[in-house]
């Protein structure tokens, strides 16, 4: 635990929290600020900053937790049509508070949510794509 | 393997993809359509249209090969300060091919990409937090 993390806070039950499940490694709450009724976050329970920083396991047990929280969401009377998952690793990528954390957002037609795209979106040439995986399979770790 | 699906000739090498990496479980790719350039997809092998048919430990491999793929990035050269990781699970979510299929996006500022959020995205009172995660709670399985 980190304690100057708001997530640690919420998991460890010291500040206010609307719990929708609880294991040995991960918990799942309503975010306050939902983006859609419903939305709510895995956390891993150990304070990991980023991706890089998280248990492997945590990262296995988070990502079934969330395929959970869809099943559950699509079946709880809520309006969800869809689900979203959603990970923010880095300040750059939106991340705000730094103890990873998995959105989970239900999704239906009209809801105002989405994705924005740059304006050059568009189908790449091959060669383009071959380099990038190129670079990518060299850091490979 | 389904006959019809595009993502499964693409594990199957039966279209032209720019590979990143393989195991027994998942396949990643680099997307056709980088919202930002490097954009790569984390598929599972075995064909599962939905998160609800997805194998749980295909699942867990998936987000454990997306934080390799996040740490990969970061060091590939490729312009990469943080990193999002996205599913979408229906059409309704944005969901277009089925079969499951996580998104990882490197992100940079200014880089164009980014969500969109409702007209009315505010902190929620805690009465309605509470009653969502109830309803989810309930459903739970």
């Amino acid at each position: 635990m980190s304690a100057d993390c708001t997530l640690c806070k919420l998991v460890a039950g010291e500040l206010e929290r609307s719990l929708v499940y609880v294991d040995e490694r991960v918990v799942a709450l309503m975010d306050i600020q939902p983006v859609v009724r419903g939305h709510l976050l895995v956390v891993s329970r150990r304070h990991a900053p980023y991706l890089a920083d998280l248990d492997p396991d945590d990262g296995a047990a988070m990502f079934e937790v969330g395929r959970h929280a869809a099943a559950a969401l699509r079946a709880s009377g809520l309006r969800c049509e869809g689900v979203n998952l959603f990970l923010a690793d880095g300040e750059a990528a939106g991340q705000e508070i730094f103890h990873v954390h998995l959105h989970v957002i239900p999704r239906y037609d009209g809801d105002g949510f989405g994705l924005r795209f740059p304006p050059d979106y568009s189908i790449r040439p091959r060669e383009e794509l071959d380099a990038a995986a190129e670079a990518i399979r060299g850091a490979w770790r």
